[in-house]
């Protein structure tokens, strides 16, 4: 298989100048070469972009898109003037969506995920990290890792899986919150790491989900076993998120709506990327991270659909885009980053979110020939082509 | 040709109640048999719903779909703190567009609008009203109608084209204001009875652009010739555009951001429908009409993408429902009549906007099993199919 993009308007990220009318060659997964007089092989099956921006596969580095259920009803509370975490209080929430993937199988969660994961890819995502966290128990975490793990080998793009252990408190059980940590941390962590070794283990520090001492006790646990650790931090209360990630080392901290900009100053120095996701801001509150002063002082945003059914129904990454242009006061330049070499990073992708001859040949085509109409477009779908490890698994408006 | 659709949620507008397991047969361009036990008859095509949501295809009934050039360096401006009115001024917003469009031959215009047609059929909109008005002279209004005429016998769906003669005045030619209006009306106006006879009339109501003074000479010498007539109203200042609307008797009074809760009731008393355009808030400066007021107060609401390239840029009508739920606080009901049955009430067209037997097959089908995730999910395309005059004419995942 083999793959010949013509006259493209090639933004390769992460700096590198833009090529007005440059060509693709892809033989197999990889990006063979990329130039201005780059020529076509016998039997390659020519793609015209007649000039539309071609750009890296989005990767989408923060999403809960493993679910069952819905939480339409809770939406229409909300529109009403109930809180988020009033909700939760009340046992809806994420408790709701707790219930649903617990009385749903393996297979019915792969599904699901399968289902999305198509969306994704026919709006550019070529790469998605996907959580678990709507278990609460050894027995249904692994369900929903073995579910996402079902999912990644039938799926034409690429998923990463993440443990998020630490992502409520089962009130439900009886026993109090501390015994309900314990095992997390002396039942659950262990048998994630025996089947998932290597996977990151993830924590969400806020009131009523988990305190900042259970997610250090969590964390520093998965670190000396060998997990890679990311945290959730400051999306309503600033709890001292920051600080724990920075003196674990962590991958990423991600949310950062509460704060302040003495926190992303120490963010960016420790060298760790914010996942910044702006759509739960316009969905839920409109609080927002202050991505721009996390960039001016010399940090690294990552961008992400959060993709999830309660604070961030999306998994468009254009409309995450669009946010970031607006909301954000992020540069195109700067919001194309976020989304392809950014996060590809964060997930230790070293193989791609740039485009460049000798990188996996994930990639998108827009319908535009102006990358910064990306940004400016709202709601839709701007990609006409999708290409995911060397092949065309998606094909819009192409004429 | 004739389709069967089975096993559907039918959501059929205007107040009918949803159908949760019903099927529909389509026979021509027209809807023959709608229900529980409505049978295939040989040769159908048959499409299985199985249990997605089918509606009546949206009605956009207010765009300036037709454009040449791009505006992303005015965004640029506004990004960092111009407004609309400034940079209108200053020889941009419309007047850029109006340079283009003088520039561009009818082909080439008809050209880009069946190209925007079609983003707009995959996201599910079958009608839509398309108006002239960056042309600011006889010989480029007409050309622009002209091309509006030329793309919609292209097009699948429908155009519905509109002489926006009172859009914005040409400060260029040398010549003052009065004759620039009195050339529209003597000379602009007759040459558009007699190529379009019956089109609808419109004018755009606002500081910079008409006073309310011209826009009553233009519309009253509309109406005398035959025209319907319709007003662009109260975007940034109240300068009286609905009472002049309610005395003409307007086909609408379309915008209403600075109307007072007075204003929505008088018009809500004439029963003239109300045009609301939430992406232009979203987009320019976060100010929305008082949607709710309106229907509160016993008015008819019609929601349109204003699509256009300075001030909404968006084709997606399930973005501006998403808006209308959450900015404007409509129901879920209330946002689908006003995208479906209102518009085609405004339009004059009775044979579409709603899912019944007899009616235009204009249709959608989303890929959701409950209607309330249409205003619920952000960004993306939720169409799985697209029906126009009985045909598909665009498949999303069907899967």
């Amino acid at each position: 298989m083999s793959l010949f993009v013509r006259d493209a308007r090639v933004v390769p990220g992460d700096g590198t100048a833009v090529l007005p009318r440059a060509s693709l060659r892809i033989a197999g997964d990889r990006i063979a070469a990329l130039g201005v007089d780059v020529a076509p092989a016998p039997g390659d099956t020519i793609v015209d972009a007649r000039g539309r921006v071609v750009l890296p596969g989005f990767v989408d580095a923060h999403t809960h898109a493993l679910w069952a259920g819905d939480r339409i009803d809770e939406w229409q509370r909300r529109l009403r003037g109930e809180s988020y975490l009033q909700i939760l209080a009340a046992g809806g929430g994420i408790l709701a969506t707790v219930r649903a993937v617990r009385a749903a199988s393996e297979d019915q969660l792969a599904d699901g995920l399968l289902r999305r994961l198509g969306h994704m890819l026919r709006e550019g995502t070529t790469t998605v990290e996907v959580k678990s966290g709507y278990g609460l128990s050894t027995e249904h975490e692994l369900k929903m890792l073995r579910a996402i793990r079902a999912a990644a080998r039938a799926f034409p793009g690429t998923v990463v899986p993440t443990a998020l252990l630490g992502h409520a408190v089962d009130r439900e059980t009886g026993r109090d919150e501390r015994h309900f940590v314990d095992t997390v941390v002396a039942e659950t962590l262990p048998a994630v790491h025996a089947e998932f070794p290597g996977i990151a283990v993830d924590a969400y520090c806020e009131d009523r989900a988990w305190s900042l001492a259970d997610c250090r006790r969590l964390l520093e646990a998965a670190r000396a076993l060998g997990h890679p650790v990311r945290l959730h931090a400051d999306q309503f209360h600033r709890l001292g998120g920051v600080d724990l990630a920075i003196a674990l080392g962590a991958r990423s901290v991600d949310h950062l709506e509460a704060s302040t900009a003495e926190d992303l100053a120490r963010l960016a120095a420790a060298g760790i990327p914010g996942v910044v996701m702006p759509v739960a801001g316009f969905h839920t509150d409109g609080r927002y991270a202050d991505a721009r002063a996390l960039i001016d002082a010399g940090g690294q945003v990552v961008l992400a659909s959060n993709c999830n059914p309660g604070s961030s129904p999306t998994s468009s990454m254009p409309f995450v885009v669009a946010l970031a242009r607006r909301q954000l006061r992020l540069t195109t330049d700067e919001a194309i980053d976020a989304v392809t070499t950014n996060p590809a990073a964060l997930l230790g992708l070293e193989d791609r979110g740039r485009v460049a001859a000798g990188l996996r040949a994930d990639l998108v085509m827009l319908r535009h020939h102006d990358e910064r109409q990306l940004g400016y477009e709202l709601g839709g779908n701007p990609v006409d082509l999708t290409i995911a490890g060397g092949s065309i698994v998606e094909r819009g408006s192409i004429g």
